[in-house]
């Protein structure tokens, strides 16, 4: 196991109707003047903007409002955000909404208070560690950005999609009610199922020797979450399945189970070409993206992935490698069409003629050496036969 | 699953050599004055306290000790530590050692700050919100108590031995070198294990249902444990089953595997009984406990032990509850052997004649209801045939 630092300050209040904390959370955290982020309609018309407002209002909290967020969040609205957070004097950045509206609340928050210009920090992978504190009140269970420090932006200049990372913009609180995932339509409960999986399959993905611990967490997670997704898909309104997944989503991404060991995250680096350039979204995009790339590299270490088709899939340990693998990677992809999620890049509306200008922005895009670099090395090439395992 | 809070702000420095760093992460939390904390004289025959203090000097913070902790810590020490760091004007304490180290340190840094007697918390089991900052430096992978906000003492007046929580008292850092872990003696190494394995077990047997996502972790941690515990009895120098199993210790009891389900800590209380009065391991006893108690209470929810028979212990899931669950329970106790660990109550020196004393004691001593609640309610016949069960 290799040396590493753990650190997962983010105080969680899980479970129903805590969004009404959400003022009492901003005041622990010493927040006095707030700008609200979120996305589009449904907020409102849940009622969920409200009740936050009010939790607020019923602290003494001031705020200030920006809606707008689009999935595959945008560099325009961060720079507006970042005008607004200035001119308004913000001091805490509260984002209600998923991954897209948490990402794009940490962008701001850490833009705010750096003098240069906040894509920076995307372009260059330089560690954030200044930024105004963030709270989240999360109605997606999915990116596993309510507790972690990571951000992912497209800066419209290109379309590249970059993230960033940094202890500054790891949320100061996170308010997790299930109940608010209850409401959202099938096809973005199986996006968010699928993420969750991707998150732990990317740490799985490592070439570090001997993780058993890690290995067995991940492992669980993802049993977890098998066990659980179909149900979520049948019945949309089991509030513990609902629990489960939403709980798994912030443990499948602090980092607890991956501490220690090399990670892969190639195929986020594939799949946010693909939602970069057709604007899909990102768990449909890994849906296609993983059981394709996992094609592609599964020989790197078949003791691994053939461990992974076994402990994971209940592929039974007999046979050679290959065949485990493959049936493992079968069932990972009838899952994900169980689940309602495409496997092909065609339900994205992808095209064929497009995988040269995909392959070459994931490998050479924005400053990108010519390859990508994880669980394997992949030249443009290589990634051009990954995007074409997905037809 | 129920609501729940979940807040593990400890910053974790993990990997070799890492305890040079102990005065860089005092610094960061603020210490200038520092309470070195320790045990015995390993500490000291390793280097590993010159280590400590010489990073501590190298930031230019001071420094006063207190050694002489030992297994089952006493309230003694406590005041003992009370008194210095009061004296001293102490800003901070630095647990250099295993969980009685750190719980010793816990209790001092809570009682300096308290106006009362700081066993009160430890009586009432009222929440510890207000401490001095404590750092540790983990030398036994086991208690986990350098994750958790727990802290265990005896009280010599009546030696009863009480569990005492709250935010104020976990750590601020704690550094994991499993490297520091390699000289304990074999017994000591198991009894670390056990330990771990029991606060998995002690959350795994909630009576909240549908709890899918923390079951799994639960499994996975302990199945991580299964397949490195005999490693480790083997070869105490492999550093990579050192780091999962130490990584493992601190994920079992920072609760992220116990969130939103009830849970039980009978066995725990059923033990401190024999620590307290033989003197024994808190592992030793635990392992002479917690077969015993399954045995006693497994009728309660046969669903439950029949899954964790299946899961955690690879019996066959064919055949009626009980016969799965028997065998549970078996390969759980030869496991426990095959480390080394006592499984009778006559190896840790107890005798027949002391049940109804420990019985009493467990149920009605200190203030105790005349009961024990969590998983089961057993009443003080109920623990004697517990107890009974151990012979």
């Amino acid at each position: 196991m290799e040396n590493f630092t753990f650190y997962s300050p983010t105080y969680f209040v899980f479970g129903k109707g805590e969004e009404n904390k959400a003022g009492a959370m901003v005041k622990r955290f010493k927040g006095s003047r707030v700008l609200i982020h979120y996305g589009g309609g449904s907020v409102i018309r849940s009622g969920l903007l409200d009740r936050v407002k009010k939790s607020l209002e019923s602290e003494g909290i001031s705020y200030v409002e920006l809606g707008g967020v689009k999935p595959n969040p945008r560099s325009g609205l961060v720079y507006e955000g970042i005008d607004l957070c200035r001119k308004e004097k913000v001091d805490f950045v509260l984002a209600v909404g998923g991954g897209s509206v948490i990402d794009s609340a940490k962008a701001i928050a850490a833009g705010t208070v750096y003098d240069g210009d906040f894509w920076d920090y995307y372009r260059t992978g330089k560690a954030i560690e200044k930024a105004l504190p963030v709270g989240t009140v999360l109605t997606i269970a999915a990116a596993g950005s309510e507790g972690s420090g990571d951000s992912v932006i497209t800066n419209e200049d290109g379309m590249y999609k970059r993230g960033a990372s940094g202890e500054g913009i790891r949320p100061a609180f996170s308010i997790l009610n299930p109940e608010l995932t209850q409401t959202l339509p099938p096809y973005q409960t199986a996006c968010g199922i699928t993420d969750i999986m991707a998150h732990l399959m990317e740490r799985y993905l490592t070439n570090t020797k001997n993780v058993v611990t890690t290995d067995r967490m991940i492992e669980g997670l993802l049993l977890a979450m098998i066990e659980e997704g179909p149900k979520a898909i049948d019945d949309p309104n089991d509030y513990d399945v609902r629990a489960n997944i939403m709980w798994a989503g912030m443990m499948a991404h602090n980092n607890s189970c991956g501490v220690g060991r090399t990670q892969d995250w190639i195929s986020h680096d594939i799949e946010h070409e693909l939602s970069a350039l057709y604007d899909c979204a990102h768990g449909a995009g890994l849906a296609v993206t993983f059981p394709a790339y996992l094609s592609h590299v599964y020989k790197h270490d078949t003791e691994r992935l053939r461990q992974w088709a076994v402990r994971v899939w209940g592929c039974e340990d007999s046979g050679s490698d290959e065949d485990i693998i493959k049936e493992g990677i079968n069932r990972y992809r009838t899952y994900l069409k169980r689940i309602g999620m495409p496997t092909t890049m065609g339900e994205l509306g992808g095209k064929e003629e497009d995988i040269d200008k995909l392959a070459h922005s994931a490998t050479c895009g924005d400053g990108r050496p010519g390859y990508l670099q994880g669980f394997v090395k992949l030249d443009e090439n290589e990634v051009k036969e990954v995007y074409k395992k997905m037809l």
